[in-house]
């Protein structure tokens, strides 16, 4: 049995991924229907404060600073369920997250918050996890957030059980400088999240094949990225992005995450990559922002390009982040 | 052999297809790769004459009063060679085509425009050949012209040989009173026409499950059609056009054909059906234009809830058409 009566804070960045998670053969182990690449983002990142106390009556959870609402606070409460069964504990934990980008806008605030709660509770606990088995864990509370656990460039293994699904990193964020330049092109909440959007992919008569495919794109996009070959990396994630969107529109309901201006960015990044040579590259999340992936150097022309698409186009861009970490006390 | 030294003016409709053909089995022949479901368009329209003359010593083709483009003339001649080559002639043609609606703007012209010529080349030769064969040899200038040669509502089957690809109708004009409001998104040239896009639809990892579910559309949409109920005919032929659309998008190079106006556009008229109760649905062929299809007394608030989407934006509107057919001699 664990110790409680501890705290402690955790942060975790946010991940984009460059193949894509989409469906989950296990709902409730969310065991993913393909293995998944991405890359940590080093600006956007959640930090929560995690204290089990065996005096506390119920878990409490406030995220920037306010309550959190119904759906947030259940979604918690049975991670924490796993992480007590896990433990062995009973004690209810008191949970306080900040999010320093909006949420809910297709850059995926599930994944560092999921990744940064269970690594301060796991260390609010005082025991010492392999880092295989805290992505695990994480995944538990939100699929991508297994990705978020390790560094830099990540890779997280599909597996056909809990014990086999977990990411691990393929190359340290210093490898290769690559910086995702974020076109913001809504800021309201996804009319269908992810949890649920995840449920409908297997209704899609594409699902299959882009499942059964999604390993080749795995090695496709690995190899490019410990080359650092940006022409075929840009090939394989657009590809990508398009196959789990192709996906998302021909499901039943058909979820149409785009908005026009996504498909305009993305007309204009393919553009300025194929016919004048700047080299970016787009993907998006379940949501209608555009990732613009490129490498630093080309960072402020991209986001200027972007700005000239769209006057006051809101700009959030991140190079290359490290795993989840512990900070000290406050 | 037939007798040459006579004109005909024939005139065919274009057709907007409900279930879609993308992809040929044979190139050559153009066997579609699936079976397709389609109306007539009776304000779209291409009237063609055709004179075969033993003393012309080369086919000349005019389009809407200009001697023809390159590429244009060279997919005529190769048209009348076919023919030609069935009636067993050796003169050759001159051939004057009227379109009252402008090319290229994913309006399918080439469907109209191979209809009516084979119909009048036919026709000039004083041959009399069955409905099927006529669409037969259509197929031959352009897939879907199969289609603008039977009336109303029609089918083209598939088939795995030329006298088995053909198409035919299953229901008159006038039975089902179905109007297509057509948003002209872009009256620019597409950049990658139908017959190149067919070529790329196998590169699709997405094609084959598109294919092999394509006969549970067609039994599907018929039977609405044959009923006349809307709702299911909306769901498959907005499904149907997501799914050739998503062929599109994950072909290598991905065919992009929605402009960001199209995506609003089918994004509205999506909710007007769904939490407005309008009965309309949206279908998009290998262009930007979106086919709003409703009923006669829907067509009017269709239109102008498409123009306060987009100031200015052209529209043309047509009611269910016949088939092609021969004009008394001018």
């Amino acid at each position: 049995m664990a110790e409680t009566g501890k705290r402690a804070t955790a942060r975790a960045h946010s991940n984009i991924a460059f193949v894509k998670y989409w469906g989950n053969r296990d709902r409730r182990l969310r065991l993913p229907a393909n293995s998944s690449i991405s890359m940590n983002l080093s600006s956007l990142h959640t930090t929560t404060t995690v204290e089990w106390r065996d005096q506390f009556t119920q878990d409490n959870l406030t995220i920037n600073g306010s309550a959190a609402a119904e759906g947030a606070r259940r979604r918690v409460q049975n991670h924490l369920d796993a992480l007590r069964a896990r433990f062995e504990i009973d004690a209810f934990a008191r949970v306080d997250s900040q999010n320093n980008f909006p949420m809910g806008t297709g850059i995926a605030s599930s994944a560092s918050a999921f990744a940064a709660l269970t690594l301060a509770a796991v260390s609010a606990l005082g025991v010492q996890i392999p880092e295989h088995e805290m992505s695990r864990l994480a995944r538990l509370g939100s699929g991508s957030a297994a990705r978020s656990i390790p560094a830099g460039f990540v890779e997280w293994h599909a597996g056909d059980s809990h014990e086999a699904s977990f990411a691990e990193s393929f190359a340290a964020a210093r490898h290769w400088d690559l910086v995702d330049v974020i076109a913001i092109v809504s800021r309201e909440h996804k009319r269908v999240g992810s949890s649920a959007g995840h449920e409908t992919a297997a209704s899609s008569i594409f699902q299959s094949a882009r499942t059964a495919t999604a390993p080749e794109r795995i090695r496709s996009a690995k190899s490019a990225i410990l080359r650092r070959d940006f022409e075929r990396f840009a090939s394989v994630v657009e590809q990508d992005s398009n196959l789990m969107h192709a996906v998302m529109m021909t499901s039943a309901p058909p979820l149409f995450y785009w908005a026009p201006l996504s498909l305009r960015i993305m007309q204009a990044v393919r553009r300025w990559r194929q016919e004048e040579g700047l080299e970016v590259c787009y993907t998006l999340d379940a949501g209608p922002n555009v990732h613009c992936i490129c490498r630093a150097g080309a960072a402020d022309a991209v986001a200027n390009r972007l700005r000239g698409l769209s006057q006051g186009l809101a700009i959030a861009s991140s190079p290359v982040g490290p795993g989840a970490y512990i900070l000290p006390a406050v």
